[in-house]
């Protein structure tokens, strides 16, 4: 008997007709299909691919371990993600040795900012593990904002929003085009970033890009509203153009 | 009779597999299917859906205008570029006004560093113009490389080989993960600003991702070869993984 594979499928932004031909056919022939979601929620990559799976397929949510309460830098955060991912590791793999194909949906590329990288470091060793690029949310965004993100010899920064104001203030100076991910809660603080580095009347905000929910406005106009989890901040660069 | 609509199709990095569903549909049932080239060459992006385009679509190759023998800083090569995208933007426009829809062909993501860029602006005042977003050369190249690009906070810097060495040292010095595209005759350049800053012994080399062609190696294991066109250098980041 044969050892299997686990696949780590970058399903793109959310728009179904965005993943890739080879993502569409592994998704749609998959026997078992594994997903990261929070307890009680329905997962954001599962629904990407509702009404695609075969009638047959097993489902392996893996529903993160309740950690809201912990303080994100307390050790004991760190302690519960990393048991956690060695656990879904485990049965990925097990399901690997007995000779079952695995696909792992995943949001966006795999290898940008994903959450499968920790399944894949782990993974790596045991079975044989293959990763499917995919169209990036960040990609999405800036296609829904109607303008190109860099040009000739743009410089382009991908930052998070979780990052300290003072980190982001003279990042967002030195780039040319900005990328801001994982926005959500932190957008006031991306906000004040911005403002202090002389952008924000460049800025964009997307939200859901791609996905039935997609709204692209100047981020001056975007008001005071909590903005989703699926939210992209970014400034368009203004480099050579004949 | 309906105006028709011109297409930026991103087929993504090579391997026709990584089309989007959206790009295989559009490319199979295109009618009029427009491509750049140098003269003399096949096209790059003509050559990823070499097999898919109808019989009988019709094909406008876009070829750029001798240049080489110009030095990029001479505003000549600016002028006959820019009367370029101007004449082919107006053929693309005339095919939309008689009603015929265009696919345009792009390497990887039509608005990261493409040429589309330059017909879109001429092209969004006068016709109805689609972009489809794709896989980008770089998510194909740190898949390629068997290595995540960013963890956590990761900062990503993305840079051209075309600038000057002295303006890459401090940029690849302050981000924690590093792509540099369009490499090419640049690499000498590259290898000695990443030696400056620290950083060479972690670099990797990406030649023709997702291609036949593909090779993924440590930059100090490449030798003094010339690499292609497609080519990508990246440093991977090593942010928080629980
Ligand atoms: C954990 S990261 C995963 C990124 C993903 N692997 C990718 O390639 O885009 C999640 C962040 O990606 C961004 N994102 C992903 N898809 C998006 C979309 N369709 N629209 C807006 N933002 C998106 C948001 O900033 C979100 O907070
Ligand atoms: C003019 S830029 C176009 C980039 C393209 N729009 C994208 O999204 O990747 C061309 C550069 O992209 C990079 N590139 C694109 N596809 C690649 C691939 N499959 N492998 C390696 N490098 C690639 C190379 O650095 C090349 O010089």
């Amino acid at each position: 008997m044969s050892v299997g594979t686990v696949y780590g499928v970058g399903l793109g932004p959310g728009d179904p007709e965005l993943m890739s031909v080879r993502a569409d056919r592994l998704v749609r022939s998959a026997r078992h299909v594994a997903f990261f979601r929070k307890a009680g929620r329905s997962g954001r990559s599962r629904k990407i691919v509702d009404g695609m799976l075969p009638a047959d397929a097993v489902e392996f949510p893996m529903e993160y371990p309740v950690t809201t309460e912990i303080p994100l830098d307390d050790p004991a955060y760190n302690e519960a993600l990393s048991s956690f991912y060695e656990e879904v590791s485990s049965h990925l793999a097990t399901l690997a040795g007995r000779g079952e194909d695995v696909v792992v949906l995943c949001e966006g590329d795999p290898f940008f900012y994903g959450s499968f990288m920790h399944l894949y470091t782990r993974l790596k060793p045991r079975v044989p593990v293959q990763v499917v690029p995919a169209i990036t949310g960040m990609s999405a965004a800036w296609t829904a904002s109607g303008q190109p993100i860099t040009w000739g010899d743009d410089v382009l920064s991908v930052l998070t929003g979780t990052m300290a104001e003072d980190a982001l203030v003279p990042l967002m100076e030195a780039a040319d085009a900005l990328v801001v991910m994982k926005v959500g809660r932190n957008l006031p603080k991306v906000r004040r970033a911005l403002e202090r580095a002389g952008k924000l009347d460049r800025a964009w905000l997307v939200e859901c890009a791609s996905m039935a929910e997609e709204r692209a406005v100047p981020l001056t106009e975007a008001g005071d509203r909590t903005v989703p989890y699926f939210s992209i901040v970014m400034v368009h660069g203004q480099g050579r153009r004949p």
